[in-house]
């Protein structure tokens, strides 16, 4: 229960709007160089003056730096996509307030309250949210959730009251009154979501709703007071140099069994060309049916490509897409970000090219990029890249969640063999673009890279997206083991139903 | 009818590829360089084997340097744009190759054989598809199409072979012997279709498809030689220095009416405090009613504001929106475009904003830019921004005739008025971030602007997408004057029907 604050008065509303709006409008200038984003929830009872609250607030500030999002059907390319997928791209961009007129929370709540699920059974949502949320919320960005609370008598008093002034007669629907009907459950659905979802760095501010004026003054003082404390706290700008020590750690392993899966691999395995050319032939049409199967039953593909500089990431995935309609798959490859990209979580811009039903994307390197070079070259603090396992496996177990195959390869060559293929790539005319003084800079710290790949290994093998380790010194044995392995992932995906 | 080329053997296929890919591989090379992207349309008979010859081509090429798009069923996204919204998103990123392997072609082709129009009807479709073609062109990118051609018999024997094979007798659906029964319909389709299009800058090459070596090899060798071709005429790149000469050409106006009616423009109109409360009501009530009318009629909005620094566009957008639901517009502040938005066409950047069916788009500043500061800046040749006026009408040309509302205004102050208001901000504490050197740089300007903006006036100004000047020396009366504009020219729109 909210504690009802004083009611304002008209007069006392007039005679503070005007600083309110100016210390908003000061706030959105304050915005636009500070490295972080605001999102403003605002959920709530029917009748409690969502819509209201966001049309007094839009007018308050300056619409230029204001993004609005409100929740309609998911379109069919939403529905195509893990369900958060329409939230990442309703993001606001860098510098600007992002309001939420339906969000997350709407479909939760109507899922608790009007389906046909046991109460409670909204719990994998919820922390699907938390994980959303947290996410935000650790890198920086500032979530104010505002709940509307509005009691029953007062729902019915305001139902009332608007069907019977002519001019907002039409706001109520029968659906209004449904929800008066069914009060109690809503307010237990309410409150499982609160309780569940109220966290630090996402916390619920609960304002009662019942007297308009000290409504939108509450949210109003709560906005301007949340982004004073955020702006205070803010951690120093993440371009600052990352401590000597804190490098040191970065090449330490979390989990020394992860490297000792690596080292262990044997790297010996050949195999002929005669060889190769026969099996290949047999396994990229499995392939080829395995993907067509895939995408009749509209189950989507997505190939993650990491492994050592040279270690022949872009010939296995040329021989992949081989097997591939060219119209049903894409090739990502991860460079250094677009400036848009970097405006958003790391995340975002994998979440951009998730693909649609029943089609192929294949990231040439990935998301994992934030554990092996962010990790080592200092890009990301300690406390981001340790917590990016969790984040990188509960980005995966959505795709998953959602149908979508994922098939993750490592390709592993020796030290002795990177060289000898960097030297062959120096000395090959056409060859040369492909190596650089980087890819010579990344080999000195392999030892450090080696780590870092041991901890991913094992911090991010799933069962919804396990890591294949592919003996990589050998081409053509690699190649072929890349296309049995994931013909067998597929073919097992698509055996276990969806 | 083409010229049939020789027919290769197997072995002298065979021979040939590897060169063909290595030579294939070093273009995608030189092109990741290159200021330019490459768009490949391959369009032709059904059997004619464009699939085939699509994936071929990816097999040849470096799939991370490719995007292929598969012409599908448009999404419910897509149908709420104007036609070519699809396209203008499916655009390929810098130095990658974009392959179409359904394009606005297979539309076209579609309806003037298969609707109920009467021959030749699609000629506008084709006027349309012809000028996204030039204004590429002109942009650099290097287009090519290529019709697979198929005579009647070869059509027959083709897919009779597809059928005899059990591997292939999938692809040969009833649709297929449709097209057979109707060829001379198709060739007479085609033939109007390729004469309607084929333009310098976007020429077809017609290549026989009977022989599916021949076919690829063919394909490939034009790729390649027009990729030289294009590389060799490549202009100097765009941030080369723009002659003096031509700098001063760009300040001589080319309609001397156009400045001739911006000077005319009384501006001492007033309106007093007073006055203005009453009205602005009445018309905020009126645009209100205006704005949800056009939604429920699915009809969208979009808003242009263009005008002096200081003319008031940012109070005027306020006024506007108070008067409409938050979760139906949005601002699009347009300042220095993203390196994804500088990587495509200038327009590329407000088409991604085309509002869905509607909503309302509000453009603070716009495309426009074009014709004013990249003119008196140099940042864009006198070739370009004289082409822009053109491109700008085809473009709310496309906007309007998907039913779009497009509302264009102009704020005009003296420029004694504007050094008023750039002093008063200056000494203004919280407006002092309203301004900036580059401000006072523009004010020196000024005569040159005026030119820029009468010409912008005189050549842009159409029945679909008429400008509204505003005489905006006194806020409250350019403001009423925006909402009663905006008002009326809604509500014609509406009453004209769709």
């Amino acid at each position: 229960m909210p504690v009802k604050p004083q009611r304002l008065t008209r007069k006392e509303y007039d005679a503070r709007v005007p600083k309110l709006r100016e210390e908003l409008v000061q706030l959105q200038v304050q915005l636009k160089e500070s490295p972080f984003k605001i999102l403003l929830i605002i959920a709530g009872f029917e009748g409690a003056g969502r819509g209201e609250v966001i049309n007094t607030l839009s007018g308050w500030l300056d619409p230029r730096g204001v993004e609005t999002f409100a929740l309609q059907e998911p379109t069919d390319e939403e529905c195509e996509r893990p369900f958060m997928w329409r939230f990442w791209r309703s993001l606001p961009t860098q510098g600007r307030l992002g309001i939420y007129a339906g969000s997350w929370y709407t479909e939760a709540l109507r899922e608790e309250t009007f389906s046909h699920k046991a109460p409670g059974d909204i719990r994998h949502e919820l922390e699907r949210i938390r994980h959303f949320e947290k996410l935000l919320a650790d890198n920086g960005t500032l979530i104010i959730k505002v709940w509307l609370h509005l009691g029953k008598a007062a729902q019915r008093d305001r139902l009332n009251t608007l069907e019977s002034e002519p001019s907002t007669a039409w706001r109520v629907t029968p659906e209004h009154w449904y929800h008066y009907r069914n009060y109690d459950r809503i307010s237990r659905a309410a409150r499982l979501i609160l309780k569940e979802t109220g966290r630090p760095g996402a916390p619920w501010t609960i304002i009662d709703a019942e007297h308009e004026r000290t409504r939108n003054v509450a949210v109003a003082k709560l906005i301007l007071a949340s982004f004073r404390a955020h702006a205070r706290k803010l951690k120093p700008s993440p371009t600052a140099r990352i401590p000597a020590a804190e490098k040191r750690l970065a090449a330490r392993p979390l989990r020394p069994a992860g490297l000792a899966r690596l080292r262990a691999l044997p790297l010996d395995q050949s195999l002929s060309a005669i060889e190769y050319e026969l099996k290949r032939e047999k396994w990229l049409g499995r392939l080829n049916q395995a993907v067509r199967t895939a995408n009749a039953a509209h189950r989507s593909i997505v190939f993650v490509f990491e492994g050592w500089d040279a270690a022949g990431k872009g010939g296995a995935i040329r021989r992949l897409t081989s097997a591939i309609d060219a119209r049903h798959y894409r090739v990502i490859p991860v460079a250094k970000p677009t400036d848009e990209e970097k405006a958003h979580h790391y995340l975002w811009r994998f979440w951009r090219h998730v693909p649609r039903a029943g089609l192929v994307t294949i990231y040439d390197r990935s998301w994992y990029g934030r554990v092996l070079v962010e990790r080592l070259e200092g890009f990301a603090t300690g406390q981001e890249w340790r917590r990016a396992y969790g984040e990188i496996l509960d980005f995966e177990q959505q795709l998953a969640e959602h149908g979508i195959i994922v098939v993750k390869f490592w390709l592993q060559v020796s030290k002795e063999e990177q060289l000898r293929r960097f030297r062959e790539r120096e000395s090959t005319p056409y060859k040369r673009h492909k190596i650089n003084a980087e890819d010579w800079r990344n080999r000195r710290k392999w030892a450090g890279y080696e780590v870092a790949v041991g901890d991913m290994l094992a911090l991010t093998n799933s069962s919804f997206a396990p890591w294949h380790l592919i003996p990589a010194n050998d081409k053509r044995h690699a190649r072929l083991t890349i296309l049995k392995t994931a013909c067998r992932q597929i073919e097992t995906s698509l055996g276990g139903g969806i």
